[in-house]
């Protein structure tokens, strides 16, 4: 840990438009909710090569939807503007919030990785696309909200019912969360599993450690049920699901008193689970097991995301097509990792793909990113543009 | 829960000496480590009938010692004047400090049960004795605190240290704890399990509940040795004491966080243990139940408490003899429920029973004894007196 910085490499002179735009959203410390303008900053270049804009505030998140095109399909790149919080600044090597390609060609910053390197690399794609090809089929959209990072409820979520009720159509979805492992394109996330949690409460009797006859220890009583649960085999999962997986996150029981053996237990557990069960499955079978030992138990459920899927079509297609040209190499296709609002877009019946940088960084201190692979990610970008809605692209690749 | 309390009934003008003194030690609240003048009362009328007092005051406890005679085996009794915390008074049916007798009989007040009453009656017993008997072998003493129900620390075992360190000689001893289950005298106390705390900490490596494979989760590794430890045998008892049991008391583990998998479990756990194995072979054994799960532990271990027992002899003869004459009654020998101060006394080699009035009210509001049942305690200490101490009495009962 230090106090001071490094000394601030210099912002380069030649900077692609890509990074200019990168460099300029990061030193906006737009941590969740604040935007910060960095949505203003998007929207007037949007504007300027013939972008519609609908600014969809809700509380105090800014979000807002810009379409290009009057006919045909939509394809949407999605995004966010907020940013986690630093921690401690001395900690960082370069401050957060002054963005800097350090020695190894690293974009550095809060919001290299996630996401505003790639919300840099969607407006520059589009930028090209639409002056190459002024009058391309299909429209393209943007969905950016600056709650992303945070409780997700006036962010995504509010954007997807707002587009529900305006019976807007919305076939694809680029969301740039930073999908990539070791290499810039090499995993595309084509899905996500389903997020269920729970808040259970395992009902004894209170009484003195010296009379356990007269009480009834739920920790006792819930040990075994605890074992079979995290025992359980739930699913084998499937071709594009590893196996459903059950952690408990939280367990408190005791008045804190050593003589004392408590009369309730809580344990917070949390499912991400495939499209292989549904949540009603996943409680069912908890429940089971839990009566199967004799708990007396009340569960709080709460379904933070049902799983979601794209498992081929379209926009898969176009992903991997774009990956392929820009960047030279083959993606897998996974849907392991944490939820993301392509969950809230999903429900709309839209093909969704994550496609962003290397996520090795993204919440930690020094978060960067390879500065040239954000060049990369723009073209790809691009690529998949072409061949969703210029025709001769796509038929030369097929 | 009322906030007037019933019309005080008024303080009979016919009470017995041992409710007389009952009643003036209730009137004065002395919460733990309180003593209020209890001990200079109970000193006052020592000292009229011929004891000498060593006053023993350790930290803000005050104790005492006293003793008469100068030959021969001592018998004590045993007892504290401190008393436990009200609760809100206004839940009480009778101001707990304004000592009454009910309607129904009962000497109603904090402390009444546990244990001024049975300090009140161990006085009469021996101011009687004394008369009847002033010249009577062997010696009598008492050994009373003011912090039995508090840390314990500075109350008899210090005491205890002290006539250690003086070599003085403490053959018997009876604790006037509240030993009576339904009626008084139907339990006698001839010793305590022992008992054995441990604060465990099950470390495993912290992380995201989406990537449970980058994590060890405490919790799960705990469940199976949790639910080992809860079903092991761990004796049988023996002819005196109830089989060892364990029992979790608290646990404790997450940040929180619903989605983090926690790096550490606290479990906090405690064994009540008989003289059929030892401490060390609790500890021995379940470090190995835990190894065999393969959990990386820790455990801060505190022995609360050896076992005793006092399985036959004198003192146990003659507390059945005084309970037989003074009640009626043919007492068991117990040596269930809780620790007590018996525990320090007994590692003098001294011969210990807990003989006092029915426990079903103590620590809890409404705290009362059925007031008859003072005067024959009384007797029954006095018949014990007798017994050890007057060479006809025991012989015509053999
Ligand atoms: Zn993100
Ligand atoms: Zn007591």
């Amino acid at each position: 840990m230090t106090d001071s910085h490094a000394p601030l490499p210099p912002r380069p002179s030649d900077l692609s438009p890509t990074l200019e735009l990168a460099f300029d959203l990061i030193e906006r410390p737009s941590v969740t909710p604040d935007d910060l303008d960095c949505q203003a900053l998007m929207i007037k270049r949007l504007e300027a090569i013939g972008f519609e804009i609908t600014r969809l505030p809700f509380g105090d998140v800014e979000n807002f939807w810009a379409v290009r095109g009057h006919h045909g399909p939509v394809m949407a790149f999605a995004g966010h503007t907020d940013v986690v919080p630093t921690g401690p600044e001395a900690n960082w090597q370069y401050p957060p919030f002054s963005p800097c390609i350090d020695a190894d060609g690293f974009l550095c910053g809060r919001g290299a990785a996630d996401m505003k390197g790639s919300l840099a690399a969607m407006l520059t794609a589009t930028e090209r696309f639409v002056t190459a090809y002024p009058d391309h089929e299909g429209r393209i959209a943007f969905l950016i909200t600056s709650d992303e990072e945070g409780p997700a409820v006036h962010g995504t979520r509010a954007v997807v019912e707002y587009l529900r009720e305006h019976h807007e159509r919305l076939d694809y979805c680029i969301v740039g969360e930073p999908s990539s492992t070791d290499y810039a394109g090499d995993v595309i996330k084509n899905g996500r599993r389903g997020s269920l949690g729970a808040v259970m409460r395992v009902r004894g009797v209170q009484g003195h450690v010296a009379y356990p006859h007269l009480a009834r220890n739920p920790i006792h009583e819930a040990a075994p049920a605890l074992t079979a649960l995290t025992a359980e085999h739930w699913d084998d999962g499937n071709e594009f699901f590893p196996a459903t997986s059950f952690q408990i996150s939280n367990i408190r029981g005791g008045t804190g008193a050593t003589n004392v053996i408590p009369g309730e237990l809580e344990v917070v557990f949390n499912f991400r689970y495939s499209t292989a069960l549904t949540a009603d499955d996943l409680k069912r079978r908890t429940h089971e097991i839990l009566a199967a030992h004799g708990l007396d138990v009340e569960i709080d459920w709460t379904l933070n995301g049902e799983p979601f899927l794209t498992p081929e079509g379209a926009l898969v297609d176009a992903a991997i097509h774009g990956v392929a040209r820009a960047l030279g190499r083959k993606p897998v296709l996974s849907t392991s990792g944490g939820t993301s609002d392509g969950r809230f877009i999903a429900t709309l019946g839209t093909q969704v793909v994550e496609l962003g940088p290397v996520n090795a960084t993204i919440h930690k201190i020094d978060e960067r990113v390879m500065a040239s692979d954000l060049d990369q990610l723009s073209s790809a970008y691009e690529h998949i543009l072409e061949y969703l809605f210029v025709p001769t692209t796509r038929e030369a690749t097929a």
